[in-house]
């Protein structure tokens, strides 16, 4: 099988799915605390969904080998979950559209730079966590409270991806 | 003035101000993903108070000069407010209990590591983000929602503060 090869991750091509946190132009930024820090403001908006509380956790990610091959997705469908890298390394962000289970055909497949978080918007099928390069921390920020709010299910056949590398 | 220096910053003294978002001793911890992810499971907790919605930012702070004159404390009433270390340096961390207007005396000074983040409960007293050694970005968790959720106030006069160097 001809392996898959991601897409830069932007703010724009990411948009359908949730947002990137990222310093980028066009952000609303403005001087704070006597013009010692820039705020950029508001970069994605944490929705805990009804009954829910937002928390924050550490996912520690084992990397992955490439290529890798893709055999799930999750969703959760009542809140949204970020996730921004800690620890100075890339990762792959495996997305398809809310909604029915996805088909391999509906993945966008992005590569993360080290200093781009993501936030699923409230059930976004994504790959769970795909690390690279090194054992890496990444802060989440989620949700519990009652009800049930993963989703998985095996996608027909696996995908594989790989990373362009250079010659 | 004889400098102040920081204490080292746990998640013990710091309790009674918040929460430390680090990966400790101690921690509720499990494996998910296949067993390719360890979820260090709810560090801390959003509380983006009534009528609040929880938001991401990014707050990029320039570096202080040592020693330094802290001379201002705010706080946020409604809400907590979250830091966590994206650029791999430390920072300085001052917070005196919620209540009344802070007295020099009752300040508490911590010296985070970089892989030690600051959730400030409702209500506590801090200082402005006081990154150090190079520009350095914070993800920070807070609130957007009606009502004025930032009080300042002066200290009755400045505190300086160093820190220990290597002789």
């Amino acid at each position: 099988m001809t392996p898959r090869l991601p897409e830069a991750l932007s703010f724009t091509a990411f948009a359908p799915f949730g947002d990137v946190i990222e310093v980028r132009e066009g952000v609303r930024h403005y001087p704070i605390n006597g013009g010692t820090t820039e705020r950029y403001h508001e970069l994605t908006a944490i929705d805990p969904g009804r009954d829910g509380r937002g928390i924050v956790s550490i996912f520690r990610g084992q990397p992955r080998p490439l290529p890798l091959r893709l055999e799930v997705m999750e969703r959760h469908p009542l809140a949204s979950q970020a996730f921004v890298p800690l620890s100075g390394h890339p990762y792959l962000v495996v997305v398809a559209p809310a909604g029915e289970a996805p088909t391999p055909g509906a993945l966008r497949i992005f590569l993360a730079r080290p200093d781009q978080g993501v936030n699923y918007a409230p059930g976004v099928w994504h790959h769970p966590l795909l690390a690279l390069e090194a054992t890496s921390d990444f802060l989440v920020i989620d949700r519990t409270g009652p009800g049930d709010n993963c989703d998985e299910v095996a996608l027909p056949h696996p995908i594989v991806v790989d990373i362009a590398r250079e010659r």
